[in-house]
């Protein structure tokens, strides 16, 4: 079964470490999701997905748990992401043709310009911040259809003067 | 004072009826935000703002009430945002340049998988839904620095199988 | 209202003869949609929408029956459309950033070898004509939700070997 | 006689899990075509390619009966498919440059105005939805030249306001 | 009937001199086609279109012989074409997305590597060119449909070594 | 000499099924051009070259020849480009670097225009098909430097109306 | 003397207000530098040629100061950049052409790998704010050819991890 | 631990020889910082960690030192490096999606023509090299949050009038 | 005869200030040629046209000079080429349609490389300055074709180290 | 030291003949510079560098020269260069952007427009060939800075009027 959890050859990640396939395809044998390992290491699902991919960068403590929590005997085996490894975030070829991927992108198409807006008006002029942002996907029971909640918790930078 | 609001020459938004320069010229005249007019005519800000983008359509009685706020004399004025015309979505060439935008779309090449991911852990195979969706905008005072609460709430659209 | 149902500025059509906007306005001041023009024209509204955006050639005298119904006072005011011209087929930018076009082309990311598979599985190497191609919609009453029957009515065409 | 039906190598593809070749070098070597597999598991031809493709989500039992049809061995071998595998969807670089799926995108290039123009006349402002969306692909036999009959159904959406 | 016969905004030859479009109307009223000019002035029809088309260059003759044939009062009025304008050829943004242009574009997408071998083959190492160039169209009838014989016939040029 | 005659890795033709290799290494291996081989199976050299770089479909007859002519043993060898296998044509990332095939290329820059309203004035509103096309290369001795004849034989196509 | 000193068709800046021109032909007159102005208004000379730009947003006071410092009768004139405008930042058309623009382009492409793990080795998994960053331009003599100092001093963000 | 610290299939530097692995592999088993490393060779750590990622060329003793503190055991392993081989310098494809990278892009986008404007006003009709350019890094303390202080110090080029 | 010697609308130069027509439609008058008005001003005639396309700055006694051989009647009409205007190079669109301009782009493509390499072995790791670069074009008289002799005079200039 | 002169995955070259390898290889074994070999050979070394790149096609004889003076042991192993073998030209994705490269291509971005209106003044309409070229590159000594002189020599080809 193996590399069976993400694209291997010319996709998106494939300039990851190889340990991350690693990762998907232990979490795959346990049958576990990010929530659950999340909460076992203290951390939201979101991130860890992100860090899974290659966009978030484990600290040595941390490693050790997912190491712990999914079964890989040695955690030295994941050393490839330790203390000098650092993410090279990013999606692959834009704009994104996954439809999933493509609301979000299409998100910003249509309400880019009313959500700067917005910004502008509650805070002046400068801009949220995708560095010190937390995200949170919420699922909204409803009778016409379950809905995504999905939340940017982002500081506000207001622009330098000089 | 003509024109000053946004952008008129081969900008994103060149493509607009000439209305809409008339709607953000009076909104400036009347130094009104998108909040006081929205809370006038009983929608959301981010939904206006869209609308004066050009990225929603009003129905006939919200164009009224939008020109009776803003003290455009005839209500036939905005006539041609009217029956016949429809929305043409989009916010030019991409990636986009400016930062308060660009960081959105930064969120989709950083996070775009893991948000992925968590949808198929809690949902399945689908996507979450742009058209039935509303986006929020709170501020969150915090000590350490203001944040942007940005929430997409967006129905869960199970992928047909035949 | 001039230049009221259709971009007027570096828009997709602004190469346009200026003559198709007399033809929207027109249309728009009388009310009328493609489907009842097309009906007294004896054509179908795709088809009649198509040349409305310069994508299809009136001949003479379909040109002179919409100028009679849209109320046009002389046809000669349509002699731009006339002999000497010839559509110069096109959408602008892409991919397409308006999410009802955008969801045709994410049918043609999603489903394009699907579809090329099916096609060579019955008919064997060739195409299906966008030349001689017919396209019409249904509106498909359904309690869950209106549904939207696009069909492509194409010739196939074989390879030529030689 | 391994990987003959599919590129193998920077294509479009390329990103499948290699289980994906295996379905495609047994239905090659049983000769089947998609729509005799399709009768046997209760689907549509065009909905099982687009599935062969990485297109779509095979459910457990859908793969068990597909592994039956094909005389693969052990369902088991096709596990690199199941519950935590996710389609990654889309085409691969655009625009496509094989004439087949071409014509498809050049229906929305030619005809993408008239489509909206349309769909809005008929249902107002909203899309046709892709996801919840069935295609269908009929043989019309026609004394000048057999017919393709490519059918999109797709439910309409209204956009949120709000 | 002013700009009626070429695209007049952000069109691909929006940067010809004015005086093309008095070309082009001239040409509309006069109810000729290329051929009819073409022969009038000892050309072929497809470079006086290419001429028209700002594509190539007329000798202050053919200019005048061409003023002549159109019933352009003053061949002063064509100044702008004379000795001091050089063509500054291109097609504008590509691909093509006219259907008519597309298909000799893709006829180099399917054909070109053949082509080139074919030409290597028989000529040795080098190209066919496309300045010393003549093209010819011409209509061969045929009961299943009409056929257009275009042909390139352009001077074999050896790649130089030194 | 494995891998001698076309590119292998990254290349346009890269995800061409390996059997191209051994079609291009046998005709090298036995000093035939494309000529001398399509004599031989009743086919032009464009059309041989084209199947070649797999823009062609072999007929099950036509790939048994084709081997017996280039001496490869067993004809099942050739099985991969048989009943199951369709071209997925294309030339790869445009425009073209190689001076051979950009030269037609900008033949279409240059020209496209010409041509497109030399076949409306001949023809009318349809298109050249590059499906019903047959190719030929003819070499025009010429003293001061030998000529190409490149001809495009294709069936005109007009627009359905309906 | 008018719209001499910055493009004013089609180009990166075009879609800025035309008060921006008004800015720039004013300083023209007066035949003050940057630097000059600056001084006068309590700036740094970058900060306020990026104004100038559109791509900074002076406050009232300001605005009212450049406008004494250039001799612009009325303040009110200035309006257009006033509280109701907000900069829609950046380049245009990338990659730059121009060489001055393009160096600093050049120091990305050379350097960007090599300035990012230098940050990530002095200061962790974080970014240089482009938002709390400030930007100097010093002209450092050297006999063998004067040398620019370009310093950014901007903020160190760590990622957040929730 | 193999090719733990870059990427290493289809990556910007993939194209690197194989002994820049060694290089990074060694420094991580080391644990050494650029710094660390640069201090020991009298070189700044911005240009040798443009020497790492194959954007600066090693002199034969320079190489010699590297090797020397890294403890490679021969010298010669690092031939590949030698007087035959030249930096191919660039990044890949662009816009860089890693967010650090990305901030120094959005610094050309933003501030661009302002320190181009500064440049003429400071030095004249000339550039700023990178290639007589040397770049620093400094880490500045701050309470509110330490800063990176970037600077290029690059020689002033005039124009060259003939 | 206004605007006849270059493209007014949209094209590459249209962001060129208006007096560069001025310039061009003065020469076109007086029948001169680049290389005489180079001549009398002492200057080269590939420089003269460059600025003339503005990508060269006069300093102001030349461009009275000018002035003064086209005889436009006030040098001060030339006041927007003046001391506060720096030139914005550039081509526009890439890759260049027009066949002229793209041989020396080709000439980039197929002989890039190696020119690069002899680059590095006559000079060491470095780059031909294109800023202090002089350009020359001689015609070389040739019984079986005239040629151009394109000469670029440019300083090598190492990479710096530090 | 195998593949250690030219980039070897994925980079512009990688779809070469795995030959170009060898001749790499053993150029940097001996430690030749190109002008050495090209002495020996009766070639200019810019021609030569461009054949190792496979830019340009070796006779029979003089494969057999080079592989002598580089002493590869049979000339048999450069077979895959050798009758059968075309160049597949070009430099891979554009714009280049390492340096060296790249400043040849400003040089077309800044004087296109001037070598090109030069060229149409003293040659006419057409073009420099870059089929019948030839490129030299000399070492000018300088004390202020050696320079380079590189020197196209093409044919003038005037365009084909029929």
């Amino acid at each position: 079964m193996s590399q069976a959890t993400i694209p291997t050859k010319n996709a998106p990640y494939s300039e990851l470490p190889a340990i991350n396939s690693v990762l998907f395809e232990a979490k795959a044998k346990k049958g576990l999701t990010f929530d659950q390992i999340a909460k076992e290491i203290g951390k939201d699902e979101v991130w860890l997905a992100a860090a899974f991919y290659g966009q978030a960068k484990f600290s040595e403590e941390e490693l050790k748990k997912v190491a712990g929590v999914l079964g890989i005997p040695s955690a030295s085996a994941l050393g490839e992401l330790g203390n000098h490894w650092w993410p090279n975030r990013g999606l692959g070829p834009m704009p994104p043709q996954d439809p999933v991927i493509y609301r979000l992108y299409e998100g910003v198409l249509v309400y880019g310009h009313a959500i700067k807006a917005i910004i502008h008006e509650k805070f002046g002029d400068g801009i949220m911040s995708m560095i010190d942002c937390k995200i949170n996907i919420e699922k909204k029971p409803d009778p016409k259809g379950d809905r995504v909640l999905l939340t940017f918790d982002g500081k506000f930078l207001p622009y330098a003067k000089w």
